[in-house]
């Protein structure tokens, strides 16, 4: 069997989450990692596989089929998806949802006139996620989405604790509110807050001498962050950071609920994941998607797509007849 | 808006799930009922909608966008699909999973021919389960999938009892083993056998005088249909048959556990349906698709798909922009 040939570009948590699904997946091959730090600084866990500088990615044009863009969506891939996509079939997980129309029609202006194909917005929330809330509108016009997060480590919000003053380190937990998800599994619709859904646990280790009060203070009061959430903050020690928060668990719930018929009929369709690993779980789904874009480029398809786009049959190892006969 | 007009092959209970879900889609009308029956003798919910005779089906070729095949798939469907499939773009709820690839040959076969699109085996399990089984396993290659239906009535189990001398009338729920869904939600990827998945629940209606020990032992020892499972039977009154189980609740459960990366990291999958009314969310899954097929069909295409060919984007009233703007 030839192999799907896959280049990583950026190795940090999601490019080695990728890492560990291509050694999974017996359609792939890591072909290269991408860093902009010295090749020679990065060591990666397959053996026998190259680290090439960013800058000399054009070199391997014609071996790799897709890359797979491990960089963050603030800033690395709104200029990185376009540029690559020029030149390679691309993947990434680009998850500031606000930016995504306009990511989109970048990707897919660079996508197509390079005759590649760019799969955008892919992990699972963008990603699994979105699909299952499309699918689930689809089916029920009528009936409202609910859509909870965790218990898992947000990144964005862990980092702004470690801006405060006096944090040495801090890891930040996203917890849904077991009531709002039990109420919404009910099927009585709620109106949720923001509060309602979500509370914010965070563990904080302090620098020696730190004023506990204040930085407890400040993370509550923190504006979009924190404000419109219960917080919880819980000072522990670098030693206790590192042996029960080091692990990257995620997860979440989809749900929506929904009327059909004129006899108020009630149905709740309800996705739901948890994750040991968010990143290794990220990865995962990315690789599933590379091999739909390996596909579609083979047929001469060229442009930008996400998710929606996608029919499901082109992210699996088996045949369409395996599929139907054995899954269907 | 000019709307996607649909044909109701067999106004059964399907048939009428369909029509709830035609009157709930604003992109939809309902412009007949095809039935085997007298039209005369058949009183639909939509007014002002005809009800013609399957013989004069051709007669509408050019009324109808897409067809939904609302009849068994023992008998009606094999013969039906392909037949209909020649003359119109249709969809059906397909379900005897052991014959779908001989089926989907022969719909795709009458439907290239006639230039027409056959999506076969939508509605929940064929169709949702099976898509999340497809997306699970292609995330997780290392695995495995568990699939547990209800609770939930079994027209088939309920007929079978029907069959049984000095039974007036029944009706029997599948049941999921609440232990084994949590042993299999734990990620222990347990062994599990017919009998530590499902129960089955039976509420009979004896005749006067029947002999409700032969009636308990002939559920209880019925090959295929009852031998493998634990099984419950109780004896009600008509009355209490009609109060208490004229509804057609479903759902079930569709969880995947599998291993990522290198430390054993385990994540689950789960998509679970409750349903107040099989058929009206049968009947809402096969619309969403007669819009793919509608659209699929206006853009040239023809043979037969299942649900594994079509991308989601197909089963939404909304444009890509907004379902990227919006849910992605």
């Amino acid at each position: 069997m030839e192999k799907i040939r896959i280049g990583i570009v950026g190795y940090g948590n999601i490019g080695r989450g990728v890492e560990c699904a291509i050694a999974r997946n017996e359609d792939m091959e890591l072909k290269a990692v991408f860093t902009r730090r010295e090749p020679e600084s990065v060591t990666i866990k397959t053996e026998g596989v190259k680290v090439v500088h960013m800058d000399d990615m054009l070199s391997m044009k014609d071996d790799i089929d897709v890359m797979v863009l491990c960089g963050g969506s603030a800033t690395d891939l709104p200029v990185m998806g376009p540029e690559i996509a020029a030149n390679f079939n691309i993947i990434d997980s680009f998850d500031t949802h606000a930016r995504i129309p306009e990511y989109f029609a970048n990707v897919d202006k660079a996508a197509k006139e390079g005759k590649n194909i760019g799969i955008i917005s892919v992990g699972w929330d963008p990603g699994m996620f979105s699909l299952n809330r499309l699918y689930a509108e689809a089916i029920l016009p009528q009936g409202s989405t609910y859509t909870f997060w965790g218990k898992g480590v947000s990144q964005g919000h862990s980092d702004a604790i470690r801006r405060i003053e006096g944090v040495k380190n801090a890891i930040q937990y996203t917890v849904p509110v077991e009531k709002a998800v039990e109420c919404v599994r009910s099927g009585s619709e709620p109106e949720l807050t923001t509060r309602d859904k979500h509370l914010r646990e965070c563990y904080v280790v302090p620098e020696e001498g730190a004023d506990l009060k204040a930085i407890e203070e400040a993370i509550k009061t923190m504006p979009n962050y924190f404000d419109e959430y219960d917080t919880t903050v819980t000072f522990i020690t670098e030693e206790e950071l590192k042996a029960e928060h080091s692990k990257m668990p995620h997860g979440g719930f989809v749900i929506r609920s929904g009327e059909t018929g004129t006899e108020r009929n009630r149905h709740i369709i309800e996705y739901s994941l948890k994750l040991d690993s968010n990143p290794e779980f990220t990865g995962s789904v990315l690789i599933c998607y590379a091999r739909a874009a390996y596909r579609l480029s083979k047929a001469g398809e060229s442009g930008a797509r996400s998710v929606f786009d996608i029919a499901p049959a082109m992210l699996s190892m088996k045949t369409a007849e395996e599929l139907r006969a054995q899954i269907l």
